[in-house]
């Protein structure tokens, strides 16, 4: 028996999102199907980051134990035919066997992308959300200064969410722009439900200058889903990737 | 009767290119269909760039006539309300009656992106080409800066394309890298049938190996198609924005 670690990129555009759930096509409801055929035994995969219907990953990751003979590096390639264009692993190795992707440090990667510009963009129009209303990059960049460090996020967790603490540490958060696409990047130790679309909600009504910058401020202290923005739209967030400390 | 321009936007994949074809979905088709039914006249549209099946666009140009009395600059808003989703006028304007996209001078910049990774990325395998050895980027630059300049292109033309002249000028072509995605940037005052895709198809065989940049000129001076190396897919190409000489 052995631990294997994939990294998993996918289109969420046509899943209910990650976890599996009867009678909806996720994620994790194909990597099982898929793996299970593949190695002839009933495989079940734990995933780091249980994403929403509509969000893409370039890289998340799962792991699951297998009897297979099949070396874990190799497994990607024999996986990746069987998956559908949508879902393609990038990696996969094996891992301690008592390696839990949820329950140790990390370092998680996410990407908000909004396209600024008076008309949608088709090309676009999966991968990034689409807001017409100018945004001014400076007073984001401001704004989302004020959130890096250890602080409690509790008002940028999705209303009756229910889990140990709200607390988490964000490493870097930065606004940047090329031409119409606006990307908020954002590393963090862990983030809360639908947190880093509900920052993202924020830091736009910021840029559209219905709050200022320095509100981030109260909005921490206020400890309340309802002092923060809206939730932006899933398909604008993708899952970059997740760095396990050693 | 006035001449309206439309810079047209459109995410390519569930199209059999630009151009009207009976029995197929075409942009030209659609918005022939939407316009026509907007303005309750018989719209027939001229493109600025005919693409092909798959190939996308941030900023095509069509022109047209009508008697309509709405306001050219609101036509956009009006046609978007009807087109579906992968299709988006980004601009809409009154133009000169002669006016004509294909037959002025004009800059043209199309880009051909790659991805460039041992396996595909889900959210972007409809807008990059993926292509799995390792590419050499110095080696693509220095091919790239062969071709900038006032050539005869024929080499670059499919085979059998009936034009008075193969002679085009490059003003521009770089070729970047952003980690995966590999994007050449291509800027010309016209471009023959299939030449960026082809250019792409020589660039991608400099990247990789199997030529030296220095072949460029080589292939260039031999005129012949069997000279330069493979098309690449439609689905790596985007056409980017026309700039008219006023």
């Amino acid at each position: 028996m052995k631990r294997v670690m994939l990294v998993v990129a996918y289109d969420g555009t046509g899943y209910h999102g990650w976890q599996a759930q009867p009678g909806h096509t996720t994620i994790e409801g194909v990597l099982n199907e898929k793996l299970s055929a593949l190695l002839q035994e009933e495989i079940t995969v734990i995933g780091a980051s249980r994403t929403d219907a509509g969000v893409h990953s370039y890289g998340n990751v799962a792991v699951f134990d297998t009897n297979t003979r099949i070396p874990a590096e190799k497994l990607s390639y024999a996986l990746n035919q069987r998956l559908p264009g949508d879902i393609v692993v990038q990696r996969s190795c094996e891992v301690a066997p008592d390696f839990h992707p949820r329950h140790c440090e990390s370092r998680k990667t996410y990407e908000y992308r909004i396209w600024n510009s008076t008309f949608p963009m088709p090309a676009r129009r999966l991968d990034t959300f689409f807001y017409h209303r100018p945004l001014d990059l400076e007073a984001m960049q401001r704004a989302a200064e004020l959130l890096v460090g250890e602080y409690d996020f509790k008002s940028f967790c999705a209303a009756g969410t229910a889990v140990k603490t709200t607390v988490r540490r964000i490493y870097s958060l930065s606004v940047e722009q090329q031409k119409e696409l606006i990307t908020i990047r954002v590393c963090g130790n862990g983030f809360l439900y639908n947190m880093v679309r509900i920052l993202a909600g924020t830091l736009i009504q910021v840029g559209s200058g219905e709050r200022r910058p320095e509100e981030l401020a109260d909005i921490l202290a206020a400890k309340d889903r309802s002092a923060a923005g809206p939730t932006a739209p899933a398909h604008g967030l993708t899952m970059i990737g997740i760095k396990f400390s050693s």
